[in-house]
């Protein structure tokens, strides 16, 4: 059964059923993976661009292996080595790609609604991974993959979100899957980093984090995005780590347990401890590796094969 | 039937038979292009370098997914990551990669002569991707292609080069092909951006668009290379759309419908206006499409395979 | 049979059985790159990371090209598009790649120790490209084999190092390498290029350049790494070329022939002149075939396929 959609470009508006239904397929390629050969031809014969339009090596890098192990032919884009730089628009950079008969585009771009865009101008299938402050729904699918595995079940279970929510796609992404999937979101960080309209959003909001702590079963901590700060949203990485971070002594006070979460990369000591990142209760190499099975189940259901 | 010869430099003394033959090999692998399963096993087992010295995405893209449909190994070189910051000199970047038993090497370069250096040194073949402002064969060859298919001969054929000819290796490479395949072929841009030597070449030269226009009946509009403009040979972007760009108002008084051809990536709104760009008149697209079927049929007839 | 060890981290501690069992493996897959289809399908289904934290071209091109005349899948890694710009450790680095399930890094880090903290952090294989003016032990397994080739043993053969040795991960692997395999050393250079503990090492140390000519049989000439230069170990370039460029007039004035030997890239007229790395006793370009042999042993030996 592929995805009756054409393109991944968000989880807004995804339903449950649609949710249920790409975990489980990446649970199958995630038993594909650990054979001594992890590959299946299902995608040969297609070829896939990935058009990184801001740097990344470890969401390309996913992508990479995720379409290598299906057999896909790949492309590469670095925008460094663009015709962008010589002023050509999105627009025809992806007409051009469409000419070219590429199958399909994975695209991230620094500019919210760049893959939207893209899917109205090529025919062939667009995933997201990654649109400005706005969506990254890969990492989202991977979230839910990694909780289903540890808690059989999301109906109830209590998921806070920590940290820069403002500039987080991660976030924005998993506020919708999540409360999809039945779980209860909390969003806590600065004030000026929670978005104004977050109060129309199902999720409760927490100013402290030590309430956050009382209330949640999980933590999912958002990364300090130094390079995308353009204004000073907080006084200092020292103030944000003693009001937001969370420490070994933060959690050791609330005498809990809790599953710690990270999309990475992780600036360790400022929005988390190492010790917590490296502790048996972090799922964030648990992440890494669901990556790879879901971005495999996206490409394949989107890709129409049987 | 392979080509007798062993790379493919420039068409500077390519004859019609020739240029017939590689289009019509073009031909077979575009229908390859448009099969469920767009691949042939070809140059299995062979490895490409792609030796990209200026920035590229169309032409490389294209080039790579010529190579990858071809089933060759391909690897990427880009200068920024190169041993050339380090002072080597081409002889000897050829010369290694030659010691590495490459088979064929696809070089762009920004001094004129390169790849006619690298094909003395090495003993694979050697495909030119663009040198300097000298030639562009792979883009003339898709430009002539495009053209075939739509006019069937081109035979008497009127094609109107319009702009920057001066710096532009795709100008020259079409001048050569498009007089051999019997077309006749005018030059028209700001006379600064004429080559002197041009009244030398079997062209028309014209100094005022309308009148290539109301001669031609296929504009092949050049892009302003704002990034290899080192000397002001023309006012502002603003005088030379004015004198030269070509728009929907200029075409109406001339009250004719054109062909409209460009190499890419375009200055919307400065040699061209979108709304021509995009046309039904346009061959832009099929250009792109055709320049990976081309790149096939190149890479395929030099390498000697059945 | 395979190697007992899981990583390539250096030639220190390695015995002689050991590197002659990597030698005569690459030299059959040295027999393998001259067959018309020269690949093999041993390593089809493995992937294999190629982590360059320093620019390199002719290192990368050859263990890519290794990898994949061995079936493998390949990810490439540059510095400039990836995380490390956004802060993070080489130990995630490490540990997400490890969780993306690879089976093999080959890495090059300006750090010393890179590769073996590396090797700690993740349970797949490590191949050492070169760690800061550490070791470079594919360098020096294909020096062996060139020298192999030529002299059929090395067993008193007396092999001089020319230049920047303080720097030179070449250098230091070579010593290791060399003089388990029997051959004579002699270090010669200026004295602030020249290690403080050198004289710990099995080696002679020449300050004399003619000197070293006298003695040697093979020189291995160093690249004078100017990127490297931090301090000033020498007065100038023209200085440096008095004292020890290797040129014509020396050897003439010496009399005799001597085996040349560089692992490139070359400053061509600095550190060698132009005639001898061309001559018909320079064993230059075989160094660049042979790495690929080596390195597509190394890859096979440590990956324990059959």
């Amino acid at each position: 059964m592929s995805l009756i959609r054409k393109h991944l470009l968000g989880l807004e508006g995804v339903e449950k059923d649609e949710l249920n239904h790409i975990i489980q397929t990446a649970t199958s390629f995630k038993e594909v993976l650990s054979r001594p050969f992890p590959k299946v031809p299902t995608l040969r014969g297609k070829t896939i661009v990935n058009l990184f339009f801001e740097a990344s090596t470890r969401t390309r890098f996913s992508f990479e292996l995720a379409e290598k192990r299906l057999s896909a032919d790949t492309l590469n884009f670095s925008v460094s080595a663009s015709a962008v730089k010589k002023g050509e628009s999105l627009r025809d950079t992806a007409q051009n790609i469409e000419a070219m008969k590429v199958d399909m585009v994975v695209i991230r771009h620094a500019a919210a609604g760049a893959p939207h865009f893209l899917a109205n101008c090529i025919k062939g299938s667009v995933i997201n991974a990654g649109d400005g402050c706005h969506e990254h729904p890969t990492q989202a699918l991977l979230d839910m993959m990694t909780l289903l595995e540890k808690f059989g079940d999301l109906q109830g279970l209590r998921v806070a979100i920590i940290g820069d929510v403002l500039h987080s796609r991660v976030a924005r992404s998993n506020v919708y899957g999540l409360t999809k999937m039945g779980a209860e979101v909390a969003l806590c960080g600065p004030s000026p980093l929670i978005p104004i309209r977050a109060d129309q959003w199902p999720v409760k909001i927490m100013n402290n984090v030590d309430d956050a702590i009382f209330w949640a079963d999980v933590l999912m901590v958002l990364r300090i995005q130094m390079e995308r700060q353009q204004a000073n949203f907080f006084p200092s990485l020292r103030e944000y780590h003693n009001y937001f971070g969370i420490t070994v002594d933060r959690l050791n006070r609330a005498r809990k347990t809790l599953t710690i979460m990270h999309p990475g990369p992780i600036n360790r000591g400022i929005e988390l401890d190492s010790e917590l990142a490296d502790s048996e209760h972090s799922l964030i190499l648990d992440q890494v590796t669901n990556g790879v099975a879901v971005r495999m189940a996206v490409l394949y259901l989107l890709s129409g094969e049987k």
